[in-house]
């Protein structure tokens, strides 16, 4: 039994807070540009919040940096931070950076398809708080879940895709996205996404596979999981690209499972795995923990 | 990226089909126990579906057995079968069993407050069919949930309780539940319930706690949990009695914090286990797979 | 801070007592198998310790049941037992059944390389009262772990087995281990088994592999998890069979890995995750926890 | 099955290099602090390898800062870096540091007692390369580990400690330990530590208790956790303090136990968490990633 007294939940640390940015940095990794970095952000009067970095080799390798920094008025003073990055990390050290005033929400596009575990949740986590976007909108190919959407007061749009030709639904899909999103998630969204969309969209697009990849690529892994006798069934949250189930993993996890459990039950499983593990790829893509290196990724959690 | 061909989700082996029947047996421990169960049911024509069974001491000490049986005129020879164990199992064997038909789904009530995260994930599985109960209604003291929980179509009451004296709520609550629940189901209701409410209710209650006890008893355990800095938030599932958050267990779970995470972070990476470990103890009292004993609880998960 | 007065460990009510058997019994799922059981072992005055039963299909499936009983006078009166459930069970019911004295434990040879994690884990666990076994002998094809092997005082032989044929030092093997162990357990042995020896040797291998199968089949797992960027690496125990890591799976775990962790750190970070779960499959199959049907393992764990 | 062509383990990346130096920095949060240690390495011609920061406000909050860094000529010019952090850090900020050189393993006692899981664990951890120390020395109650401590090299010595009155076995460790370690580690050490021995070693003191503090602090905590009916045990490792099982945590982890687990089986499945907890909590403090902050930790794992 819990008593009543219990405050409310506080603001959170993590949540940035209105006058917050990040400033993510990728290049070759050379002596100086911790110092480099920070000094610019100093001379603005920024404070760091937080500073996270990764070399793959210090002599040389890949260097991938996050700083969030806080500014009293930071709108205003964005633009010459901007410009002297600019001078700095590109023209001296060669790297490439992204500036991004974390006050304004990424805007998103959830895909779904008869299944609402994945989109459930993640709506129920924006309404909540826990997810710094604006959900522009849900696309799906059928219209079971169009109510519960509205619900959340997010328009739904119902776009079939039937048979193998998908240019038709595509069209339709690059018609409502193009200028309303920052970036797609695909919420168990059954259907190839052709690389001709992938190119044409221009924003990242994160899938979540019901599986541990690259156990079980393609199609129906919890019978193909059931068949090899797993102990364990797993999902995984990553980028898409052309390539069926093999982009960029950002997050997976597992849950024990035992002989006793049918195909189905590990499905059942399985949803309350990928629910979690897209939830946290689509929080840590919000804030601008993930960077993409190759088919890598950096996850600065 | 996932392919369009997966089959839908089939029903499950777990999911008792209508002509199954749970009987749970308990008393002390004595030869052939297992051998009069198994022979009284063939007897009937019972197959036996599964079969668990626990002792704490096989030198006389306490048994306990959870029986899953299929019969295809169940509700016909139940009545018999009844008989037969009052006979061989309560006379021969001095051992307590209850039968139950479990194609009748037990009703529950769900009490709430503010926060909705047991509650719509409770009622988000039983949506789905992975709880095997009737949700007969949400009490709440708070009015905030009441237009989510009647989408669902089930009835929602706002019982307020303020103040020390909860007489008033309590016999509010009695005339609501009284004849139309099998359990209840404290879904993060922030307030005491009284040892007369138990005793008058006469049904299981199930509350869930936010940490890991006996850790953290009582009020406020994220804002206990970040000042005594552990790197593990929890949650717990208990059955109810008259000890402030001394019930019997029946289930736990715990997550990874940092400290780089406010206690409202840890509030809110708590509520994830909250929410998981009150669907398992709710799933499994409802499957008749947990045994109370004394303080203790057989869970045959 | 921990005090003195803490009492010695007491033995366990899992590790069985010198009087204790185990049944197990497979074959298709017919009403009154376990009734039968029951009351041939309670006519022989035995005490059902624990029972675990599956099946995987209630109409005609496949039946699993492992029985443990305690007797007074065992080793006299197993020969009758043995008779009664060859006449009942066998004929009546076309089961399959193996009945065995659990004070005696199974014999076990370990083979090993230059690694030491898997092995030590298990001389240690062995030594502690972990492992119901008794460690015949030590093979390895490296000398290395000789000095530390024989501190346990195991025997430990070293046989080289150098270029792509393998048969002088499989016959060796063979001549070691004839008459010898019941079980083999390959602990890092990075040496491709035939199936000739598969054959001949004619008791159960299990073998860790270092990935979460069938994720990365095959040399260097390791390499391959970084190469792919995996969020978790993990191992997994399993029966050999000829086809390379295809055998049945016993027991699978992961542990979370970084972006920030290099092959190598994944090949330390997974030894933990493989000596945990070769010691898990090692314990039930010396508990006769595990049993066989065709591609797949049913674990009473 | 796995094929013999794997490579030998490579050095890794995390285990700091000869070259390496580590830095931690922690006062009150201000503006400039990183540019500042950025400017002040690079200007030695220093790489950063890496660097984590937390700040618990970052408007004049709590600050703390681990960074990493290698130099070619780190020996010859440690000493300049040292003086202009004085200056700098010191003065300017008014920051503490500490600044170490990585290549220089940490001395360190192991106190032990009968039981060997913790002990042998850190031992052959050592030995493999995972842990950066010297074990200078294992000091036991019981000598019943010595030879299997002698046989990996290192000086084992026996003092017994008998009685309520610790005096004249704590005068014997300060004899051994005076001058020859940098932290000592308690590795199921079942002796009370005074506070006077705490403050006369003056070097930092890691404890394993064997639950999930705060649950179950005090002595035979898997008997408590038993008779509580928990459904998980764990382990925490945590600085020693004058106040019982009160010191900052450094890591804790659980395991998962079953209503049929006795106490003992709750105390062997709690070991493999306790061996597991203590060695990532020494890695962490070898490795300069634990900060004390008044009862808590900061962890840069």
């Amino acid at each position: 039994m819990t008593l009543a007294q219990e405050a409310p939940p506080r603001t959170t640390a993590r949540k940035p807070a209105p006058l917050h940015a990040s400033l993510i940095v990728q290049g070759r990794d050379r002596t100086g540009i911790v110092a480099a970095v920070g000094s610019l952000l100093s001379s603005h009067g920024a404070n760091i919040v937080s500073l996270d970095q990764y070399s793959d080799n210090p002599q040389g390798g890949a260097f991938f940096q996050r700083t969030v920094f806080s500014l009293d008025n930071l709108k205003a003073v964005l633009p010459a931070i901007e410009q002297d990055l600019q001078e700095r990390l590109a023209k001296d050290f060669e790297l490439e950076f992204t500036l991004r005033d974390m006050s304004v929400p990424k805007r998103v596009a959830i895909f779904a398809s008869k299944s609402d575990h994945c989109l459930l949740d993640l709506l129920w986590r924006q309404r909540q708080g826990q997810l710094p976007v604006t959900v522009s909108m849900v696309i799906s190919n059928h219209p079971d879940t169009a109510e519960e959407v509205r619900g959340f007061g997010i328009p739904f749009f119902h776009v079939p895709s039937m048979g193998p030709d998908k240019s038709a639904a595509e069209a339709e899909h690059l018609r409502l996205l193009r200028g309303n999103v920052d970036f797609i998630v695909l919420a168990r969204y059954m259907q190839i996404i052709s690389g001709d969309f992938i190119t044409e969209v221009g924003v990242p697009i994160i899938n979540i596979h019901h599986s541990f990849l690259p156990a079980f690529i393609g199609a129906g892994p919890y019978a193909k999981a059931k068949e090899r006798g797993v102990k364990l069934v797993g999902a995984t949250a990553h980028y898409v690209t052309e390539d069926l189930d093999e982009g960029p993993i950002i997050e997976q996890d597992v849950v024990r499972v035992t002989h006793a459990e049918t195909a189905a039950d590990l499905q059942r499983r399985g949803a309350d795995v990928e629910r979690a593990v897209l939830s946290r790829a689509v929080q840590w893509h919000s804030q601008d923990r993930v960077i993409r290196n190759g088919n890598h990724t950096i996850v600065f959690a």
